[in-house]
């Protein structure tokens, strides 16, 4: 089926009858979703096949994320961006290979179908990147004040081959912990593209798809214990989240943090810790200390690994404190502080 | 991990921490998801095995569908037994075996939590009826205005046995046209229970999954075409969409039309054409003649298929008409209608 001969599309804004199931419905699907993730099969499902699936041992990995970023463009990306890169890295941290992708569009009546139409072209182009298909979708429409522009979920389904087991239970004392650049970029770039700030900064968010990067890093560190997408929450809420599920501790030196000035000014300025800014292409890794260089090293050889940087260990339970004290910093003074995971809410509507 | 030990949620509504990927989203995730769906593993995926994906020939099927549908809770059902039924039916209809699913909450600031743990529980108990897992989920909270209630997107994997096609292409002109029961009732309790009829109606959402009966239907009439759920757009989109896919037309005879004498009141009273009206539990069936009442008997044979009739049957693309009016009714008058796909929209937030 030839989309663009159906591209009927009349109108600049989207109506409650591009929602209806009817003919409008079809021109907005032909015009807007067809051009960039090709034609469906006109059936209520994508039918899929995959070697990789069958080889004896390998899992299936699904996952799924909703987005409800604002502004829905924003330095370094659009929701269309950050829901492919979401959803990629969801299935990369663990040790999936991302195949295919989901999406499902809930548009408020009123909403420019320029603004999807460069959504969409961006969910393409990050598909491409991170080598995989978007395979079926699907849009509802809500009136006006009923929703806030267009909110995304994405879901995704990865093979996970066989002899891959990275999880959080899997975490030992004395394992290196690694991210693979600067934090909080992605929360900064946010808050200023609201508004929010009086300041003007050139921060753009660290968007990006971590597929081929975890690939390098599994290659060069297979004993890589478990990986996580520091997002909303920030680096505080990865490392507590993987802490509560190894049973252990972990401490991260201050000093060892990769922070961009404009980054760290912001949080001055503000009041805002680091730490709980939100991340959209920070990966977390855990690695037994004898391939810490080796996954260091692959990293850093790949664009999205430039600034990795080794940030702290894993360490047992009881050490350096209380029981409920998981994850503590020794902070560039020299001494410790409480890593907590976010009581309240920082900054609603990151991703 | 115990997910009632964690169970600490003390607020009544859904604040925006409750979005924050902090302790409050913690706090939401046990008390809420948990007790229904069962504890996560505590990574960003679920991963999954099933000998049934790597049978020689098998397929994987992968469909998403977001629900924002009003009142949020409804004679016959609530949004998030629509969700599963709705999502278990898209896999259902394409001959798939329903596994797993994911579900996406997006929730307005202020929606009460006792209402968000009656449509988890829903969808819980739907997902037991349709014997699929409910594997991976995601919460977003909005602030106030920025949603309505909540919006729920659930994605289904299922697996198509070798040899299993169902596809509208197949579809022959002498082939027979069936449903499984009454139609409309979905739109209509809908529309009842939005309070927009002065009247007041018995009437019952259809909202049920059709993954049994699919299964039943397929070992009676193995030879069956293709199938489609009646949602959006009513049995009217269904047929143009499957005609439109095969190239051919269909002709439905108005007599034949299984319809309640309530909602054909309610269609007259309000203007509304029962051909149009949502349905969320109406299986449409193209079935080889020969095999026509073996279908028949098959859906009589199941609670779901009760109201089975014979509808009508393909045509030539050529036969009765013009080129474009692919799809006809013969009138009780014995006269000729087209059914067009639906133009503007009827009644939004059906589903």
């Amino acid at each position: 089926m030839n989309a663009m001969a159906f591209g009927t599309l009349r109108d600049s804004h989207v109506t409650l009858s591009h929602g209806g199931g009817g003919k409008a419905m079809a021109d907005l699907i032909e015009t807007v979703f067809f051009p960039a993730f090709g034609p469906g099969s006109g059936e209520d499902q994508a039918r899929l096949t995959a070697d990789a699936l069958c080889e004896p041992g390998a899992r299936l990995a699904l996952t799924t994320d909703s987005f409800v970023v604002t502004p829905l463009e924003f330095p370094g990306g659009d929701i269309g961006k950050l829901a492919v890169c979401g959803t990629v890295n969801d299935l990369a941290v663990g040790g999936a290979r991302p195949l295919w992708l989901s999406a499902a569009f809930i548009i408020e009546e009123g909403c420019e179908i320029a603004l999807l139409q460069r959504v969409v072209a961006s969910m393409a182009r990050e598909a491409a990147l991170a080598g995989v298909r978007i395979v079926t979708g699907d849009t509802k429409v809500v009136g006006r004040g009923s929703a806030d522009g267009v909110f995304v979920t994405t879901s995704g389904v990865g093979v996970i081959p066989a002899g891959r087991d990275l999880v959080a239970a899997r975490i030992r004392p004395g394992d290196v912990v690694l991210v693979n650049g600067v934090l909080g970029d992605h929360g900064a770039a946010i808050l200023a593209a609201r508004g929010d700030l009086a300041l003007s900064t050139d921060l753009v968010s660290d968007c990006q798809g971590l597929g081929h990067l975890m690939e390098a890093v599994l290659a060069a560190a297979p004993g890589t214990r478990a990986a996580r997408d520091a997002t909303r929450g920030g680096l505080a809420a990865a490392l507590n989240e993987m802490a509560l599920a190894a049973g252990c501790g972990i401490e991260i030196r201050e000093d060892a943090l990769p922070l961009r000035p404009e980054v760290r000014g912001v949080c001055e300025i503000l009041g805002l810790d680091p730490l709980y800014l939100a991340n959209e292409g920070t990966l977390v890794l855990f690695v037994p200390e004898a391939e810490a260089e080796a996954a260091l090293c692959a990293m850093r050889s790949r664009p999205e690994g430039q600034g990795a940087a080794i940030i702290g260990r894993a360490v047992a339970a009881s050490e350096g404190g209380a029981h409920t004290a998981r994850v503590q910093m020794v902070t560039s003074f020299g001494g410790r502080r409480i890593v907590d995971r976010l009581v309240g809410e920082q900054l609603p509507r990151i991703c």
